[in-house]
């Protein structure tokens, strides 16, 4: 059966860490959302038993399954998009609960005090929280992954061949590098490992072929990262 | 070979997620920080390949895994601390990572534009983040975690007994109780569920001997609930 994705049309936001690895692996998926409306969406998952706090989530086999790390962990046991020995299927989700944590910092620069309210109401809380950010936060989770990459001799976070943390890796830098592209092209160099695997994500024939189509809805000002130039610095 | 637990010592924090199922399974562990040091802590997790990027996290066999729903699965995987049925698994899984994002959000509250910088530095901006969590995203996660409660025919989450999803509902809901006193009076008796979730996991003899014992540290104002009277509100 193909995997069933739901999430918000028209932004990358988190769905774009479960389509990601969908892609590379040639995993035949659809977005339901984008095929069909948001209104099938917020109908679809208030519907039935166990319905998701939010979305993105997954469709399959009778069974949804909600949370970021949650699906990549389902997907990765089914496919073998990661190690399946204890030890490295644990560090693998670790990584990616880590992306998970900086994403959720990543979202709370633009909205800090207020989920619910516009970005325009509270950009002097925007601008101080991206200040300690891109001087503390980024480099701390960024020193994290470059030490984790250099934990394992290949060019992956783990073995030879990329795992969902790999293509999660590459969101992450692909967003930061929209985000905030002065802080980051002063960053990147001490960070050889991370944009390695950057690189090699991009280069993966699945990856390349959907970065290429128009499946990849380009980073924009309503998704997680977000480029507002008042928060960006060297 | 007995678990090593570390985490800051002197506060509940992300740690309690963790100690309540080892307490309520009996399951034998360290707790490495308070017997021992935080400079042991901080020596510790610096040491070796694959430092985790904070605490807590657990020592086991050699490997050390942080995170803590990451934590949670594997001790739920070996102690059958939640159903082994993908569907059910990833359900437990789903809602824990649905409870660690409220609690990354209840950390927010007190530290908005500043994780680096003290409460003191930012309660304007606190008061506004905790009026717009009191108002909305504190109903809308109860709903969903009500919701979720409803969806089992028993007391539990799932099955008949406890899982370490119910250990961490009983978490979330006594940190909320300690920093938002006024508001939860309010609200309780509209999540009928989710309280009796609570009490069950309170009766628990592990639990209730553990909450009875000078290791259950009290909620304090260095954890992530924090009780400062002025962000609460009916």
């Amino acid at each position: 059966m193909t995997y069933r994705l739901w999430y918000w049309p028209g932004l990358q936001g988190r769905g774009e860490f479960v389509r990601l690895p969908l892609e590379a692996a040639g995993i035949a998926y659809e977005d339901c959302a984008r095929t069909r409306s948001v209104d099938a969406l917020v109908e679809n998952m208030a519907a039935g038993d166990r319905a998701p706090f939010a979305p993105p989530y997954l469709e399959h086999d009778g069974v949804r399954i909600a949370q970021v790390a949650n699906i990549l962990l389902y997907l990765g046991d089914r496919h073998d998009l990661a190690p399946a020995a204890p030890a490295d299927r644990h560090w693998i989700l670790q990584l990616q609960l880590t992306i998970a944590d900086m994403v959720a910092e990543v979202h709370n620069i633009h909205h800090p005090v207020e989920l619910g309210a516009y970005y325009e109401d509270q950009k002097p809380e925007a601008a101080r929280a991206a200040q300690q950010f891109r001087t503390e936060r980024l480099p701390k989770f960024l020193d994290h992954f470059e030490q984790a990459a250099g934990a394992n001799p290949g060019v992956w976070l783990i073995d030879d061949r990329w795992s969902y943390a790999d293509t999660s890796l590459f969101q992450l830098v692909e967003g930061l590098r929209y985000m905030f592209p002065r802080r980051m092209a002063a960053l990147e160099r001490d960070y050889p490992g991370v944009i390695a695997i950057r690189d090699a994500v991009a280069a993966l024939p699945g990856i390349a072929a959907y970065l290429a189509s128009d499946r990849r809805v380009p980073f924009n000002t309503t998704g997680i990262f977000r480029h507002y130039p008042e928060l960006d610095g060297d």
